[in-house]
Parts: C-alpha cells; sequence; structure tokens
C-alpha cells in the first residue's frame, strides 16, 4: 500500500507540489481585495513553539510497552504535525509557529487491542486521547486541547489500515479505520468495484475519518455521504468496544451506528468500518451547463433530484463564483484555455467587465454508471436544464473541474503566504428555504468582512443534492487583517454560523463540528439533544479523556 | 379525515370484515398441520379480566384539567382495547380474556402542549406511559407493564393528527406522530404525492409509531424505511423536548434523529414528524416470476438491487412459501383461479403433488413511477430475472399480491379460532449469507415445533432489497398446543431468535424491539451498546416511566 507524501506540517498536501497560484490571479486579487506586497512564508521548523512534553517516565514506558517503542513519538515533527488539522485557523497559527496546542506525543497503535489497550492506559492516568486519521480536519478536529489533562496524546490511526475482508457478493469492505481513500479505491478498483467518496481531502483523508466526521465526497449526489455507506464498525471507547456487524437494515431499536458515525472521536475511536462498495463505473461524464440566473440554476437541480435524474456529481455555482471561477481561470492550462473562451463567448473578455453583475451560472453535472444508464439519466437531465433555461456547454468545464478537484487546498497556502485570507464553510436546507439562505449568508459574511475594513469576495456553490434540499458551499477571499487574523476569522464565522442557523440551515453539511461549530450544536439539537449527547459521553468516556473541547458545546 | 373503524379488541381490523379462511383452506390444513374440531372463539369483552384502575381521584382530575374529561378514559372497551398490540401472543391472551395487564386509563392529549403535561404529571406521580399510535406492534411493544409503578397509562396519539406543513417545493410533510397512513395518503393525493410507506398494519398504523418502532413498508426496496423518510421530528420526553428541523442532511454529530427512531417509546412521545414524500407514480407494474430455485431467484434480487433495476416491492417466495400459496389459492377468487391455473400449468392440479419438493420459487415484482421509467427499470429487472432462468407468469400474481396484500391478520384470527397458531418473524443479512441463515432459521423453527409436538408448516420469503442484502420473513403455522399456547410460543421464538444471531442476521428488520426480541438485542449492539442506550434513556427518561420493560433487557 502507498502511503500519501507527509503532510507539509505547516499546510496541505504534498511539499513537492510546485505554486498553485497564477501571477494572473494574484493579479486579479491584488485589484480586487488586495495581496501583502511583503511575503508571509510560514515559520522554520524549528521556530514553531512546542512546550515540553509532558509524558513522565513510566507513561512514556507502559505506552512503548503496548505499542512498541518506535510507536511512541516525541520528536518536533510528529508533535507539530498532528498539533493541528488543516482549517484556516489552524493554518494561520501553524504559519506563525503558534499552535493553540501539541500533543505531548504521537502514538500509533497497530490494531484493536493495542488501540483498548492505550485508551486504558490513558483513562487510568488522566491523559486526554485525541483520534487523528488523515488529519484534514477543517474546524478544528484534531485539536489537541489537553484543559485538565496532565497530557494529551494523539492516537494515529495510520497502521491500522488492513482490507479485513472483501464480500464480493454483498459489496462489502471492511478496512481498517486509517486506510486512506486513494488506497481503499486502488484495491477496490482491482475487483471492478469503487466506494465512491471524494471529499476534497481525498487524497490524505482516512476511513475512519470519514466515517467519524460524517463527511460527503463529491460525488454523494449519486454515492450518498459516507453515513449510507457505513454498514457496520467496530469502536474502541474508554469504558468498553461497541461492534456493530455490517448489515444492510435493521429495527433493533435507535440507530446506534449512527450514534457512531459522526461522533469526532469524542465518545472513543472507530478502528474498524464496514462499508458498501459499488461497481466501479464503466463509464464517466462530466460537463458544464449554463444558466442564466442562480434561481433557474436551482430550479434545474431540484427536478433532477426529484425525477429520478440524480447526477453522481452537481454543483452550482452562484454569479460570484462563477464570474471568478472565469476570471481567475484566465491563467493558463485547461482552465484557463476554458476560462478565455468561456470569457470572450460571454463578452466577459474585457476584464473590466468581469466585476459586471451578469447573474449567469454554471453548474458542473457529472454522470457515471454503465453507458445506458448514464445515456438515460444524463439525458433526462439536461432536458431538465434546458427545461430551465440551461445552456449546454460541452465536456471542458467537466473536464477542468476534474483536473483541479483536489487542488484548492494548495492555492490556500499560496494566497496564505501572500497575506489572503481563504476560508470556506456549508450547509444544507430544504429546497423551499435554499435560495433566501444563501442570500441571507452571503450577505452576512460580506457584511462581516466589511465590517473588519476587509471587504472581500463571497462565492458559493450549491452542490450535494437530495429529494428535499441540498447543500451551500461558501468560499470567501479577502486581505487578511494582520496581526489580528483570528480575530477576524471569528467575526467572519460568527457572522455566517448566525445566519445559517437563523435562515433554517445546519450549522454543518458535511465538515463537522469539531471546535469551529460547537457553539452552534445547541441550535440545532436543542438543550435535551445536548444533554442527550452529554450522558452518552459520559457512559462510554467516564472520564472524558477523549477529544475534549470537541463536538459539545 | 375520516378513521378507521375501531379495531376488534381481541383481533385484528375491522369487526365488520367477513371470514378470511375459505373452506378449502381449512380442510388443507386440517390435513397437514390439523385444526380443532371444536371452535375456540375469543371470549366476550365482559368476560376479559380486568383490575380495577389505581388511578386516584386526584390523578385523574388533574390528567381531566389538562386534555379534557372526556379524553381520560377508563372504561372496560377502552382500557381492554390498548391493553395489547397484535401479536400471536397478545392475541393468545386476549382472546382468553386474559391479558398480561392493561392501562389503567388511556389518555387522548390533543397536541404537544398536552403531552408534555401528562408526563410531568406521570413523572412526577410515578404512573408509566405507554405511547400507543394504531396499537398494531407484533413484539409486545405497546403492552402496559407498570412494574413498579403506581399505575400505567396509554397515550394514545390518535387526537394529534394534523398536518401541519405540506412543503410542496421541497416534498416534506409534517404530520401529528398519530395520523394514520391512509389519512396521509388520502390528503398527499390530492396533491399528486405519495409517501410509500405500506406496511402491512397500513390501513392502521399511525406516522409517529412507525417511526417509533423504525418500520418498513411493503415497497421499501423502491421507497425506502421510514428511517429513510423521517427528515425531522419532536419528541417530548420527561427530561424536556428534542426538536429536530426537517434537514436533508447534516454532519453535526451523532445522529439525533436516528436516536429517535426506533426508540419504541422508552425515550419520550414523538408527537410530530416531518417525512420526505415523492410525486404519485402515474404507473404502477406488479407482475410474477417464477424460478427453479430459491437460489436462482436470490441471485436474480441480488442482481436487481445492485445492478440500478431495483422494483419498488420484490417478495421471493420460498419453495415451501410458494407451494403453500399456490395451494391455499385453490379456494376461489382472483388468488384461487391465479392457483388453480398455476398449480395445472405446473403439473400441480393433483392435490397429492402439493407436498411435493419442486423447489419451485415465485417472486412478486412491483414497479412504480411514470412510465418510463417504469418500463426502463421493469426491462432490466425482467433481463436479470430471465438471467437467473426465470419465467415471466404476467399480471395475474402482482394483482392477486396486491389485493391480498393487507389482509394476512384477518386470517390470523380465523385461524385463531380453530387451533391453529400462526406466527410471522423476519431479519435481514447481507446477500452472502442470505441462504445459510434462511436455511438456519427455518429448520430451527421446524425443529422446534416437531419438539413441542406440533409440527408445522414453515415458509419465507426475501423482500426489502439493499445493495448489500436483504430480508427474510418467516411464517409459522401449527396446531396450538390447547393450553400452553404461549409456552409454545417461547419455544419456536427462542429458537428461531437463537438461529437469526448465530447466523448474522439482525433480530428484526422491521418488527421492532419490543418486549419479545429485548433478550436478543445485546447480541446485536453488544453490552456497551445496551449501557450506551441505557444511558440516554436515563437522561430523557431519568424516573423511568416511559414504556417500560421494552427494548432494553
Amino acid at each position: 500500500m502507498t502511503e500519501p507524501p507527509r503532510m507539509r506540517w505547516w499546510g496541505w498536501g504534498d511539499p513537492e507540489h510546485g505554486p498553485a497560484l497564477s501571477s494572473h490571479t494574484l493579479e486579479l486579487l491584488r485589484e480586487t481585495v488586495g495581496v501583502s506586497e511583503t511575503p508571509r512564508p510560514p515559520v522554520a521548523l524549528d521556530a514553531v513553539k512546542l512546550a515540553q512534553t509532558r509524558l513522565d517516565e513510566d507513561t512514556r514506558a507502559t505506552l512503548a510497552g503496548i505499542v512498541g517503542a518506535e510507536a511512541v513519538r516525541e520528536d518536533r515533527l510528529e508533535r507539530v504535525t498532528h498539533a493541528a488539522g488543516k482549517g484556516y485557523v489552524d493554518l494561520v497559527r501553524m504559519r506563525a509557529g503558534a499552535p493553540a496546542g501539541a500533543p505531548d506525543a504521537v502514538v500509533l497503535p497497530h490494531g484493536h487491542e493495542q488501540v483498548r489497550a492505550v485508551l486504558e492506559l490513558c483513562a487510568s492516568r488522566g491523559l486526554a486521547v485525541v483520534p487523528f486519521g488523515g488529519g484534514t480536519s477543517v474546524v478544528g478536529g484534531v485539536e489537541p486541547l489537553s484543559d485538565g489533562h496532565r497530557a494529551a496524546i494523539a492516537l494515529d490511526t495510520s497502521r491500522i489500515a488492513r482490507i479485513a475482508e472483501l464480500d464480493l457478493q454483498s459489496r462489502i469492505v471492511t478496512v481498517g479505520a486509517g486506510m486512506r481513500g486513494p488506497a481503499l479505491e486502488r484495491a477496490l478498483a482491482a475487483e471492478g468495484l469503487t466506494l465512491g467518496h471524494w471529499p476534497q481531502s481525498y487524497e490524505y483523508v482516512t476511513l475512519g475519518g470519514c466515517a467519524a466526521s460524517r463527511s460527503a465526497g463529491q460525488a454523494s449526489s449519486g454515492y450518498g455521504s459516507i453515513a449510507k455507506m457505513v454498514l457496520g464498525l467496530r469502536m474502541a471507547a474508554p469504558a468498553g468496544d461497541i461492534t456493530l456487524a455490517p448489515l444492510p437494515a435493521s429495527a433493533a431499536g435507535p440507530g446506534v451506528r449512527e450514534l457512531i458515525v459522526g461522533s469526532e472521536g469524542t465518545l472513543g475511536v472507530i478502528d474498524e468500518v464496514s462499508l458498501r462498495v459499488r461497481r466501479a463505473p464503466a463509464q464517466r461524464r462530466y460537463e458544464g451547463v449554463m444558466f442564466e440566473s442562480f434561481a433557474a440554476g436551482v430550479q434545474a437541480l431540484k427536478a433532477m433530484a426529484q425525477e429520478h435524474a440524480m447526477p453522481e456529481v452537481a454543483r452550482l455555482s452562484d454569479a460570484e463564483e462563477t464570474r471568478m471561477s472565469m476570471a481567475l481561470a484566465g491563467g493558463g492550462g485547461v482552465k484557463g484555455r476554458l476560462g478565455r473562451a468561456y470569457l470572450s463567448a460571454r463578452g466577459l473578455g474585457d476584464r473590466s467587465k468581469i466585476g459586471q453583475q451578469t447573474g449567469r451560472c454554471i453548474a458542473i453535472l457529472g454522470f457515471e454508471g454503465d453507458a445506458g444508464e448514464v445515456k438515460r439519466r444524463r439525458a433526462r437531465a439536461l432536458g431538465l436544464a434546458r427545461h430551465s433555461g440551461g445552456v449546454a456547454l460541452g465536456g471542458s468545464p467537466g473536464r477542468a473541474w476534474l483536473a483541479g478537484r483536489f487542488q484548492a487546498p494548495y492555492l490556500r497556502d499560496d494566497l496564505l503566504s501572500h497575506g489572503v485570507m481563504v476560508e470556506t464553510l456549508e450547509t444544507a436546507t430544504r429546497w423551499s428555504s435554499l435560495q433566501r439562505l444563501h442570500d441571507a449568508v452571503a450577505g452576512a459574511i460580506e457584511r462581516a468582512l466589511a465590517d473588519q475594513g476587509t471587504p472581500g469576495i463571497v462565492m458559493c456553490h450549491v452542490s450535494h443534492l437530495y429529494e428535499t434540499g441540498g447543500s451551500l458551499y461558501y468560499t470567501l477571499i479577502a486581505r487578511q487583517r494582520e496581526g489580528s487574523e483570528i480575530e477576524q476569522w471569528r467575526a467572519v464565522k460568527r457572522a455566517a454560523s448566525e445566519a445559517i442557523v437563523a435562515g433554517g440551515g445546519t450549522i454543518t453539511h458535511h465538515h463537522a463540528v469539531g471546535r469551529d461549530h460547537a457553539p452552534w450544536l445547541r441550535s440545532e439539537i436543542g438543550e435535551q439533544g445536548v444533554s442527550a449527547l452529554g450522558a452518552l459521553k459520559a457512559e462510554l468516556d467516564p472520564t472524558g479523556i477523549m477529544n475534549p473541547g470537541k463536538l459539545l458545546p
């Protein structure tokens, strides 16, 4: 199993990855939101503030006795790499060399029995345990908060990554929680199968992390979110294990499986998951459609979702995101050529017109399946798009989107080096509230950015379709308030979150709760819902060692 | 809203319903399992043993102050009607005039505030509360066990049955929990919509009861189980309310909605549910297919589920069920004519051959949707059936099945009058275990019946398909051991349940846990899973008044 290259400790992905920011884009941002004229690189690893490890000699030895000395890491690189996830706040802190905290040690168990023994040791000694999969949380989900604990360890699942069973007849695969997305897809591809779960973090994500954070992949409209895929799992909790055999369905009481999915490491460590897989599609067809307005596009997507024409991938950019992606695409490559062609075709080739309010919105539609299935659903979906005034743009936008689908986090690193804030946030709501919520949240973010003295660009797309509604995914770009980056972010995040809950959206459709959304969980499940989860945690994690400070407000 | 006729207190459904047992069927049973030569009718209502109500004057007055005096019922008919559900054991007891218990009063609140006030009163005075919807539980789910409580009330939701909101754009309907299936379907039909939830108990079932018991309708292969339909709900628990707005999806922590769905009244009273609805199908096409063996039929159903050809309804009878339904169908009517035609076409017209081991299995396939959709999926499904050697039998078997789909409980009443035990039980498992589990459970039931000195008929069908597996639904028919009916049943139930959990099936796919399956919940979710649910109950229902003795072992 080839592991991906170790993630940059201060940012995203492969350290060998080249620059993602074109001079064209930089210029555009300089003209709009403004950029820092002095580069703002991350500090050197040695400059990262790191407290002495608080692990005592006996605990270290006992841990080593469980997992092996080599699997208890206290070196700087490991501790720093496990000090944060990959949210905007995390990166701001890490680049400045000032993480909110760091684990005192990173422990890499090799299997369930070792996980269990580590948890029991930590419970008996008052050590916080932060389960760590791909470390890709963008909501502070792996921040090692150890308030009130003697020390905190990151429990890294990357060595629990075996395929335990591949049931070809039932199309169920059972894997160690630390298996990464690409490794599983490679193994499945050899059998003509696919999981179909491609979050933007796909290249680094672990399946256990996906289950714990209730993630949704980019093709969730067709394949469903991870919650639909997880049929069984095993969680080691301090109080004991819960093992649920993979079942297609059950009416045996409340959904215990659904309790563990989304528990974000606060109840225990998910160390094995059983997942539904599907036959790998013989055909993939991705393309663009342009609508005259966001409302027209939403109408078309809704019709596809409700009338048996659901694409696997459906992403409708609002007018702002459409304009920006076309403008940013001017730099070169597939996207650049496409962008120029599009801009010129639409009379937008002249840069001065980029800011114009055309209202047009591009959608990417992706269909996967056997040839007949793709043909049928695509024809039906495009028919519904035309019915809403949609104009087919052909395969180029689809190819461009596929080529760049995992690239945004690299771009974010480069933008941070130029003093530009880029953050994403998301929600979901029913169709009847979607347009209103879209406008309310975008407006709230714009106002908050302006109030910070950093007016910005706020763009959004609808994706992750359901018969009853869809998600809204926002990207905001603004000049950083240097020296007050976190305060600036906090003001924007608060404004967006308040608009989301006021407008009937969920506080998170697929980023999970973590540290960042915890203040708003109460708005969603109520005081009594929070108490219920609290009772559950008290039962499974009686000494409160599991991922402290996450999920529960 | 037309309410269905009050259910027979000693059996199923409309008291005006005529006999369901033909002389032909009776004769067949006399020749096979044996029947009682003296009729065994239910006792008269006045003969039912009923303890004096334990409600004290002040509690009665306080309850009346909350819901109105007319909505606090202590008369014999109400108390007896609410003394049990409609499982085999319930009916044996009720017909003998010896229910396991009866509520001291039946309370009929008119809305959420009244439910809340009733719960608070009951919690403060130590009264057990049994939420009662359609009263159709077949697992002892509404038996009023009041061990350790001063009294028990049945909280009947039938007056909380308003449509609170119909969101046509999002296709979400929000209804009071006491609304019955047919009433909702009528209201939806007026808007061209359908819920698509047709359990066998459909005519009496309430939507709140469906949500609480995690039911699956006969068309769940296409429409999904109730768990897939419930997008939001409100539960009044003694500790407080949990209100979840309808959302298409969320990643905000563990699935609280999934915790309440399937809670079987043990955590609180679900008094409102928001449900996904769909456009009513323009076309319904139901038909029969015959396979040379059960294995061939299973193979075809699996292929349909995995290869985009899922019918809305798919039911594959095993050889025994096929033989029995053909033999029983000899009596007249559509099914009779069909049966004779089939028997004669297959060389089974001669009664003496009925018992022969032909191995042939009939499947009913039902497709619903617009014309194009039905045509496409049906063609594909029939192609897959042919590939497994299936032979199309045309629309007659489909029509016969539709005509009789809600009739089995009436037949059960008549069989009980002739001393014949008829019980059903069900499970689900993955495809790779299905055949093995089928054989193991059937064998266990057969042996248990023989051990009781009452060898019987054990038949099964696969229904409720999923990509990863399907359900198995058993019907067993045997002569009652008169005077030891419950012991006889208990031995058979234990044997079947043990075979189910040993064979990797869920203890219940859609009948819920109730009283009957509680001993096996631990096998499914483990000691720690049971403790987790216990902690949740302790939080939401701290004095343990909600539906005591159900769900948790």
